[in-house]
């Protein structure tokens, strides 16, 4: 069977991303999906559209949306804590995510780096601290430096960036079944009951 | 018993007021709470600070948002239909919901003028279509008309709408039990949980 495939556009700065990285493969998990990355550089496509979280949001917002995290926390069970330095800077760690698909570790690769910043506040922006993870993982950390800075992981990036960008993706997590967008971790009920329908 | 409540700021050029103008009731009324209406003039929320519902979402958002709209229409049963002027001016609409309460009409009151607006594409801005819905509630239009000139209505929306900023309401429709905030219709998994705890 070819199966139904979700496609999720994500980037590590994003909390509704943190918790889709984990709740949306358990989903396609239970649904006999297949789960499709998508490494989407979301600093670039709000600077294109000159959108900034701290500033556009009004006052009391944010405070507003770290609370519904921590209820989103407490009602799966995922850990979570707010960040020292919000947004961070995530072209690397997203280039390391097409490096590690090569290796087929890219969803525990993923799931890594989203709890490093997402739980353990950690620096994700640093080469370094992405190496270490990657050495966690098993992987070869030097050999993940190296890649990293190879054109190739910057250029699937900026593909697949500007690739959702036509694809009206314009926050995160954005998912697709086939043409059907659906847009936070909010709609992942949505989403079961269109691969239940569907499949 | 006291009893548990529920404040529910809303008004009537929010999609997702609309919806929960449905499903929050019906929430209530299963959890043995009483609901609370905040007649909340969303305009001059985001004029305060300067924000325009067309101007500030990125190409595609609002396309996005009212499919999402579909969706739920589909999933609640709830009918919807994308109208043709939004937003719309509310504030005589909001000042009539202060009218219809004083009569023990205020939940009827909104639903229908919800409806008038985001199933049959009515002009809520004007002072006859509101005459009408409340003729047809059963209850005197030119009474009405009269009343919403007042200015007890037109104070005790400013009043809400005042007490609402200062509680943090940034959007439509939010609601309270006691001090903690949830925004969206989306939350009402989270407030029924939160209902079922402390009752």
């Amino acid at each position: 069977m070819a199966g139904k495939s979700l496609e999720m556009y994500y980037d590590f700065s994003s909390t509704n991303a943190y918790f889709a990285a984990f709740l949306a493969p358990a989903l396609c998990r239970r649904m006999g999906a297949s789960l499709v990355w998508k490494p989407f550089y979301l600093g670039h496509a709000f600077r294109l559209r000159d959108h900034s979280v701290n500033r556009d949001h009004p006052p009391g917002k944010l405070e507003y949306l770290f609370k519904d995290h921590q209820r989103w926390s407490q009602r799966t069970g995922l850990p979570f804590n707010r960040p020292t330095t919000f947004p961070i800077k995530t072209s690397l760690a997203l280039r390391g995510s097409v490096v590690m698909r090569a290796q087929n570790l890219e969803e525990t690769y993923i799931q890594a780096v989203m709890s490093a910043y997402w739980v353990r506040d950690e620096n994700i922006a640093e080469a370094e601290v992405l190496a270490r993870i990657v050495g966690q993982l098993g992987a070869d950390g030097d050999d993940f430096l190296a890649q990293v800075d190879q054109p190739g992981s910057r250029d699937e990036v900026v593909r697949v960036t500007n690739e959702g960008i036509a694809r009206n993706v314009f926050g995160a997590p954005m998912f697709f079944i086939g043409d059907e967008m659906f847009w936070g971790k909010d709609r992942l009920d949505f989403i079961e009951d269109l691969l239940q329908a569907d499949i």
